[in-house]
């Protein structure tokens, strides 16, 4: 209650607020991954967004631990949650005899890390996850269904040609254990995540602190290089004669997720099997996911998860295997719109709209005309202030609205409107059936 | 990371958390709610949950101050939002120059209040908003528009007969400043606040607690209690000869707005003129509304608002004027529940989704169907899981899925499907495209 304080009207650092232009954007593509994600059949999850801070705090270690709202309130020591997956666990837990699995489920929602705030790096942003559970087993083919979610997602939104890069962790570290290097593969993995961020020689370098070992240092890095196809990266995997089992065992998952990619009618250039890809010390335990924007590599991942055997331990002793994704939501939109990316969505923005001019005191003749227009289905709106055309023909330009029908006295008199197209920056009268046929197209 | 204290897994009292069923209604209802916002031109506006703590308790006074989440972290003194208004206005402050006015905008979103938690009260709420916002003036025909959008929603959400009650503060202000009774006028309004709550000897024993003149007293009761139809109140109301000014003027909107509502085609009788309508003592100074659902009346308001003049004061000198109304969605979902009036929304529920039981290894020929059926607009599951046929029957069953695709060795030979009828258990042997005429109708 201090008057004579400023208020400080800008949203906090590292939060998201956009202009309506942008809004409907962001709603536009947030919509169509919702979509996508029910056309799959997932169903939707809304969790709170404040949990006890024992829940939240089960797992995440030193980073996580710092970056958390936590506070104390009522109930007592209160977090928001940082990731939809810690809450999905607990609902799990919560819930597993009233849910029947296979649970496929997507939460769309924000999430919360104090972490200092650079460029690209929000506080308060969207995840939109999508995960399935079963319990006690749970078939690889749902692996594959989630990379064609993505895959149906991102050709969807068609802003830019994408890679789905998958591995499996199974591979990676078989392959370790066959060097003997299980006691490191904590370090090497680390080292592999950074791999698109360094070059050879440093990696290198770093590789040499961890193993001091230079044969089995070259091994590692022919091993993550593997080029060629996807089905030549098997070949050549199978070649290397590597008898660990579990590196055996992925690398069969991983010919079975080649087949299953083909059967889902997935475009093989959209997808690639790099060895390079960890996806941190996270839960995960079979194939990972992240997804790149080929000409911009430099964003980084838009869309990454993977498999998890052991996720639900936490908090409850049934057993229960997930795979799932999360796409950044708020950082995607972001970075298409840092990059001129989001061109597309400009113009299939608002098509089906309309501004009704009001030049008359006949609202029972115009708020008709708008009624039947919104039963068609066309977002209809009324400029009911005063005012000359000039300026209300200028709202119409800024607000980017396509159609405007004027109605003044003649019109009323007539029972028709007079439609003008404000990008061809032509009119005609027309009577309201003719509009919305017009409109229908 | 206390390994041996049992982690609790409910959520936290008064945080709604729904199973998948429930959660497919709430979600149909919130989509309801925003097609019509946006069928009205309306303008979607998010903005973040967190705030700082001068921005949200500006003008929140005692009751408010002590139910927010609040907390320091990095940026300092930061606080859960209360409700939709507040950053609203901090939104029109901070951005008003990059926008279009008159401002409509929607938001729906959840909101914070760490109030004792008691059946029906929530900590944790959606509310779904909308306002109108306009510098210097906003004509009256505005207020009308947003008692539109509630009677299209109501009636489109169809679980009963409703009625929403206006009124105009300026009308029970002037009465009272007619009556010298100025001074006192907080205090009567929020006795008037209450009038549904206690009965008529209780009323005038509080109203003489701070009059203290029966004729007085009276002539409230009186003034409040006028019966009739709303054009009947009107002209009961011109009886009592009021010279004040403030009462005449809002009179006169009161007869420009019952105008207006037959110009919108909304139906006379959802809408009652109730002069006994307050609402709070919050920033309203013209209309107000609340809706009731008729056989619920113990449900309270479950959407209310008003028209304010100077929301904005407190965050910028310009001067908007607006209006708007709020639908507390989380506690009309639970009331509608908790009374059973959820049933027309369950047989709604997922009219377009098929389970396709799978049978075979062939996932080719299965994924295509599915493929098929997804880009026709129909949810489209995949039970990938090995089992017997009547275990995943039983699926089905019990997530309510109304039509299921059953495709063994059989079927892919013959490139058909057995399309099973869950309701009416009938089962027929199809053509993929036999099935997609079947499932548009």
């Amino acid at each position: 209650m201090e008057d004579n304080k400023k208020i400080i009207t800008s949203p906090l650092q590292g939060f998201m607020e956009l202009l309506p232009e942008d809004q409907i954007i962001f709603n536009n593509i947030k919509n169509i991954i919702e979509d996508v994600y029910e056309k799959y059949g997932f169903l939707s999850m809304d969790s709170p967004i404040i949990e006890r801070s024992d829940v939240l705090l089960a797992k995440a270690g030193g980073e996580t631990e710092k970056q958390v709202y936590r506070f104390n309130k009522g109930d007592g020591d209160l977090a928001l949650r940082f990731d939809l997956t810690v809450p999905l666990s607990r609902y799990i837990a919560n819930n597993f005899h009233n849910i029947n699995f296979p649970f496929k489920r997507y939460s769309i929602g924000k999430v919360f890390r104090g972490e200092r705030s650079q460029r690209g790096r929000f506080r308060e942003f969207y995840q939109a996850d999508i995960d399935i559970i079963n319990k006690d087993n749970l078939s690889i083919i749902n692996d594959v269904e989630i990379i064609s979610v993505v895959y149906d997602i991102f050709k969807k939104l068609d802003f830019a040609k994408f890679t789905i890069k998958i591995n499996n962790r199974k591979i990676l570290t078989g392959f370790l254990n066959e060097l003997d290097l299980e006691g490191k593969a904590k370090d090497i993995l680390i080292l592999i995540d950074k791999i698109d961020k360094i070059d050879k020689i440093e990696f290198l370098k770093e590789l040499n602190k961890i193993i001091k070992d230079k044969t089995k240092e070259e091994k590692i890095f022919d091993f993550i290089s593997v080029k060629g196809k996807n089905d030549q990266k098997i070949n050549l995997l199978k070649k290397f004669g590597i008898k660990n089992e579990e590196f055996k065992n992925g690398l069969e998952e991983m010919i079975v997720v080649l087949k299953y990619i083909k059967d889902f009618g997935i475009d093989e250039k959209y997808v690639s099997f790099d060895l390079s890809i960890v996806r941190g010390l996270d839960y995960y335990t079979g194939i990972v996911y992240e997804t790149i924007i080929d000409d911009y590599k430099n964003i980084g991942s838009i869309c990454s998860g993977g498999r998890y055997d052991d996720l639900m331990s936490l908090y409850t002793k049934e057993k229960f295997k997930g795979v799932g994704v999360s796409i950044g939501l708020t950082r995607l939109f972001d970075q298409l719109k840092n990059n001129e990316l989001l061109n597309n969505f400009i113009s299939a923005t608002k098509k089906n709209s309309v501004l009704i001019l009001n030049m008359t005191e006949n609202y029972d003749y115009v708020l008709n005309i708008a009624k039947e227009l919104r039963e068609n289905d066309i977002n209809t709106e009324i400029y009911f202030e005063n005012g000359k055309m000039g300026k209300k023909l200028e709202y119409a330009d800024k607000r980017n609205i396509p159609y405007v029908l004027i109605i003044g006295e003649n019109e009323v008199k007539d029972s028709v409107v007079t439609f003008k197209d404000m990008k061809k920056k032509e009119q005609e009268v027309l009577k309201i059936k003719e509009v919305v046929k017009k409109m229908k197209k």
